[in-house]
């Protein structure tokens, strides 16, 4: 088993996160996504849609999408639970893993790939305006993370999930889309200092 | 329990086939999307993201998107499975959800929003070339399923599972955003021939 990893990008560190939280080790290797690795033809046999990370297993199944390799470590390894225990534990998680993804992850994203100037040939046509909504839409989102976060230790209540570690690289990765978290979300700001000072968040 | 539906948007389509080929029957509240019903102060207590489908349990907890209100089902009533079996068959079930979640539901929801003009009140601002885009994304996303299904009875392998249902939903939803299946995706089209033949489908 080894571990096609893509560095900064968030769904890379996200398995990273993931499998810290766990504390499995996988055989890792580089995907230099600057240099167009995961263009090439080669990683295109892993990955038709040209993406990281992308797990490769012993009998040659490629598995991609971050959140599909974290789900296939819980069925194998499911202490400690990070996708919820019981009916309702697991659909609240998979409910806030989404709201982070659907919202603020694709805002970031958005605002990211159509604003910044290193991305002008990654994101063709760059469509500043389209930035610029998604910023917006961002701050709002935070916003409402602030506001469940006054009541609830983490996302998805009591317990740390992969919703936590979804809204962790999400929140690390605003800084080059351009995104300032406002300073006054203090309950925001509790929960990532929290997330952030788990050993697994240097992954 | 009762189910807060939207009628004919892919995601409040995604949870009644899911239902049906579970056989399962919940109470259905309908939400009046075109009155902008969701946007009410009362329906944002139900979900602050103002979307549909949203489940209201006994004890009145509410759970939103799609997909974790399928999941609840699903751990309560786990046959037939819908979200495969062992640890690879529900990773690839994520995965091939996933793939068509954030490819081609997602270029369909942007070309539908964005160059729909029954959506000037929704998407606001709309932005026409973003829908453009998204438009020739989508059928670069068409001609990925086809391939795959050329050796795959349905998506996730030889099980039918809400990652079909995932693809149903949207491809159905493609006419609306001015998206055409392209004809000569033969194995897409028995794909779907399959899938639309369910008597789930009718849901």
């Amino acid at each position: 088993m080894r571990l096609f990893d893509g560095g900064r990008v968030p769904n890379a560190r996200r398995v990273r996160v993931f499998l810290a939280e766990k504390g499995l080790a996988v055989p890792v290797v580089p995907v230099d996504l600057g240099r167009m690795e995961h263009k090439s033809a080669e990683f295109t046999q892993r990955n038709p849609l040209q993406r990281v990370p992308v797990l490769e297993l012993d009998d040659g199944t490629f598995l991609t999408e971050s959140v599909a390799i974290c789900r296939y470590f819980e069925e194998l390894h499911p202490e400690p639970p990070l996708f919820g225990t019981g009916a309702l534990g697991r659909a609240t998680v998979e409910m806030w893993n989404r709201r982070v993804e659907l919202e603020l992850y694709s805002q970031g994203q958005a605002a990211f790939r159509h604003g910044h100037p290193g991305m002008a040939n990654h994101e063709v046509p760059q469509i500043p305006q389209w930035a610029d909504v998604n910023r917006g839409r961002a701050l709002a989102s935070l916003r409402l993370l602030d506001d469940h976060l006054a009541d609830h230790r983490y996302l998805a209540g009591d317990v740390f999930s992969i919703a936590d570690i979804t809204a962790l690289v999400t929140i690390d990765f605003l800084k080059p889309a351009r995104i300032t978290v406002p300073p006054e979300l203090a309950h925001l700001a509790r929960w990532h200092a929290e997330c952030a000072g788990r050993p697994s968040a240097a992954a």
